[in-house]
């Protein structure tokens, strides 16, 4: 491929509302183009990285046994109605009617369509495992699209599903699918880590999130650098700190503590440490009554350590919050605590609450909590002296770096990473709801156990561009870059040496399959150096009349701070080991 | 690849809504499966061939220049307001509003999202030409969807379009479109025409369909045996039929024709030849006054050979006509000629009519027309004797076959096609309406001339098989196949041998490139042969105990009639050579 052939559209200023590096670099590299919010064109050169990607994910996923196939993108509202999501979804489901006023939507993804194809298709226990994918252009209309192509509203997915017979055959799916993402990531040539995510209402472990791995990511990662234990910070299990609880050894006392409404207020005016404080937050749950209306509003106050932070996942997993909670309204406070908050805690609340202990609090003695009364907080609080035993003790907190890992293996780090892939065991939940149903060896109708397993195949473009970047540009691994090799060619309007060169090595390299450009637009060497840095291009190969002379190519890398000097001759067998091959 | 990874679906039956045998065939064949009205999955095996089709397509249009970007599926109304395409399309064209209540469409084509691009990206005429292509998903809300993929709502289509400094360049790059489709279809292996085609508003003679013959088409093709001239119904120039007009020979008689309202009946009675009679067809055009209102109606009497047809873009191409036309009402008639029609004519009119005459009716003679009296016709009328020489005379009609050539080469021939690309020049109507200008040498904006070029990506496999099919099904050209060979492999369960030799078959083909499956199903010869002959697959080897036994293997062609035995070391190379490589 020669540029003067292809499009080249570099800018030297990212628009203002590219906030994170790899929009930036996006739109400076000329890969995409904001159509509206958080939909982009595709430009030649964005999309070469997005076929090379699902070219990947394709191989891996044949190989993996599931079959491609391809749904639409507009899809009837009746499937979305039977499984209630059309309801139920959010304003970020895009609806649409048709000339007959039918309702339909834009799918954010397949699962519907897939089970009902395969309550047609897969009749017989004969038939099973299937696992069906496609590439498919998805829609979510997000309250707030941005970071360019990783929060977008139009993008691209893989989204896979599996059936199966029973639960031990879908492990063996889910397993097959799991193996076959850390193919695709070990190809694309990514750090990631597949951490353990939670699963929601369906319960059970087989939920992995696949984040590449990079400090601007919006999920923080638990992992245990002596195991492979690695969990989503949702899922993350935080065990007790602290031994058994020491018996107590100070008085309960109510302190002064004017103004300091906060845990680090106190500590700082007590002159204790942070983790001497309980902090306390108030939940409430809505019953209601027959007719639907809220009848009966309990209150919660979960107590956590001063330098511990909730995990409302894990909140939503206490008997009692599991049907959904909301924090407490102000006046809920007041009412039970006789006190606004800033100075709350367990002991003599107004009215009843239910106290629930982070298992890290309930093993603490001697510690600061508020009052129930303004400006004043108790120190010296014991369990079974002060006040009762905790009624729950639950996991509530988000796990920290250095706590002990739960797998008892060693203590726990934290990095952020970008979630690009997520495989999920979802039972019967769709069998169930759309009778997709097959019949057994006994002849006996049974709802088809499923897997659902999504890869977001433009997401993963900025992934890799938030992990692998300088203040030049992007830096592609080599299987995701537009082109591997860009041979630029000084003085190629000019020099007939230069064009014959540089032709022939892009001849020879294009021959051995090294998808290889050729820069003959002629730019000065300074603005096109530029320009393939920035687009990211692994390896540059600088054919110059003065290395001509000499007989000799300069190589570099993209990540090499200097080009190495080779014999023209020689040329293309030094980029094929610099490729590794 | 083995059947058994892969999902094969036979039917025995076509749902009883499948009206054409492409429908038919692709439903049982079990390559799509209907979602909704006009909605389909594509199934594994149609998604096959739909890869196939862009990848050649793809190929081709690389081939010649051409650049390929992906646009989105959702796009903003703003830039289909500019150019009032989203007031003026109809309901085929889906409207949808985000949760801001903002308009968007799903895209019917990409004409104004492209003209976007050009307009920020291609500054200056050192950048042009350049040609920009995607393959992509649309949707047209087709009021009535049918014939599966031919004239579905969601489907693929590649279309591209072309951006030139001038009308010249516009050429050069229109000419380089029309052989890039020569050369997709000639890889497809289909029969097929480019014909010229109505340009519309726009005017010149570059627009061309490319139609798959097909006795089942929608559109006639007009074409002449013996010159390249090749044209569309609607556009194909009918010449004047007959030598200069003949002398009057017969006097004009009023002819009592009672109950025969038309020409067929009138010459029936009247004991002459059909093309001696002349019909009479009466359009209307409204004026318009300043306000918009409807002012003045013109009554137009057109005239016809009584065995031609009207071709109403001919018609709109009339003096007075272009701005649009309507048929006249049953009141306007009556109010103009004095009788209802059947017994109309250009003699004696109770008001002025103006009157059109078909290029062959103006050479007629001693003709027979309409009296303008119920149950009256008049035989022997003649031009400039019994009424004036005809105002306007104009090409009115359809050609029928036999015809002259308008290029003086021979006679018409017509047969039946289905469209599946269209090559358009599209003059300065988008860059003009969205300001889509480049500076020209002298740094003067011009508006770019554009070009577009679409196939329907799936609706080439609709057409395929109207062309190539018999009653066992499918058969596709070896180019567009989902399998170019299928191993049929009898008793592949109880027979080691069978196993291991047509498992060395598959690994020797697939080796070669050749995309081959092995039907490892287990399946009776006679259901596993139907199978394979509803799916069309090119080519069939059998590989039975028996065979093996006497050391061969059957090869046999979807098109033969039966099967060639060859030694099982020579099947390699004796399917090599029926594939023509």
């Amino acid at each position: 491929m020669k540029a003067s052939q292809f499009f080249i559209a570099t800018l030297k200023e990212a628009p203002a509302d590219a906030e994170v590096i790899s929009h930036r670099l996006m739109m400076r590299a000329g890969m995409i183009k904001r159509l509206g919010a958080g939909i982009y064109n595709y430009m030649p050169m964005g999309l070469r990285v997005i076929r090379k990607v699902e070219a990947i994910i394709r191989q891996e996923m044949n190989r993996a046994g599931a079959i491609e196939l391809l749904m639409p993108v507009v899809q009837p509202a009746e499937l979305w109605q039977e499984t209630g999501r059309f309801e139920k979804m959010g304003p970020e489901l895009l609806r649409v009617k048709d000339r007959h006023e039918r309702d339909f939507v834009i799918q954010p993804t397949s699962e519907e369509v897939i089970t009902d194809i395969a309550r047609q298709e897969l009749r017989s226990y004969k038939q099973l495992p299937k696992n069906f994918y496609h590439i498919q252009t998805k829609f979510r209309d997000e309250r707030r699209p941005r970071f360019g192509v990783m929060r977008g509203r139009e993008f691209t997915m893989k989204d896979a599903y599996s059936f199966d017979r029973d639960k031990e055959g879908a492990a063996r799916s889910y397993d097959a699918m799991f193996k076959a993402y850390c193919a695709i990531f070990d190809r694309f040539g990514l750090q990631y880590r597949a951490v353990a995510a939670d699963t929601g209402a369906i319960g059970g472990d087989l939920s992995h999130e696949f984040q590449v791995i990079a400090d601007t990511g919006e999920d923080a990662i638990v992992y245990c650098p002596s195991s492979d234990y690695a969990a989503n910070i949702e899922l993350a299990e935080a065990v007790a700190l602290g031994a058994e609880r020491a018996p107590a050894s100070q008085p309960l006392v109510r302190t002064p503590t004017p103004g300091r409404s906060t845990c680090e207020e106190v500590a700082d005016l007590l002159g204790l440490p942070l983790d001497r404080t309980v902090k306390s937050l108030v939940l409430a749950t809505d019953g209601t009554n027959e007719a639907g209306n809220t009848k009966e509003v309990t209150i919660w106050l979960l107590l956590l350590r001063g330098d511990h932070s909730l995990n409302e996942v894990k909140a939503g997993k206490v008997d009692g919050l599991k049907n959904g909670f909301r924090f407490a309204t102000h006046s809920e406070i007041v009412d039970h605590f006789g006190t606004p908050p800033g100075y709350l805690g367990p002991i003599g609340t107004r009215k009843p609450v239910k106290v629930v202990a982070d298992r890290t609090v309930a093993r603490m003695s001697d510690f600061v909590c508020g009052a129930n009364e303004r400006d004043a907080h108790y120190t010296g609080v014991n369990w079974g002296r002060d006040l009762p035993e905790p009624e729950v003790v639950a996991d509530l907190r988000n796990v920290v770096a250095g706590d002990p890992s739960p797998d008892g293996k060693g203590t726990l780090a934290i990095q952020r990473g970008i979630e690009v892939g997520h495989v999920f065991y979802l039972g019967t939940k769709y069998s169930r709801a759309m009778q997709a149903n097959f019949l057994d060896e006994t002849g006996k109708p049974q709802p088809m156990e499923m897997g659902c397993y999504g890869i977001g195949v433009t997401r993963i473009l900025g992934a890799a561009i938030e992990q692998n970047h300088d203040d030049r540009g992007i830096i592609w691994p080599a299987a995701m870059a537009p082109f591997e090799v860009v041979i630029c060619a000084l003085g190629y309007e000019r020099s007939a040496e230069v064009r014959a060169s540089s032709e022939r090595l892009l001849e020879a390299l294009s021959g051995l399959g090294v998808d290889t450009i050729l820069d003959d637009r002629g730019e000065r060497p300074g603005a096109m150096f530029a320009d393939w840095e920035l687009i990211g291009v692994p390896l540059r190969v600088v054919v110059s009349e003065r290395g001509l002379k000499a007989g000799t190519v300069e190589i570099q890398g993209r990540r090499d701070t200097e080009a190495t000097v080779v014999a023209l001759e020689a040329a293309v067998s030094a980029i094929q080991e610099r490729r590794g091959g």
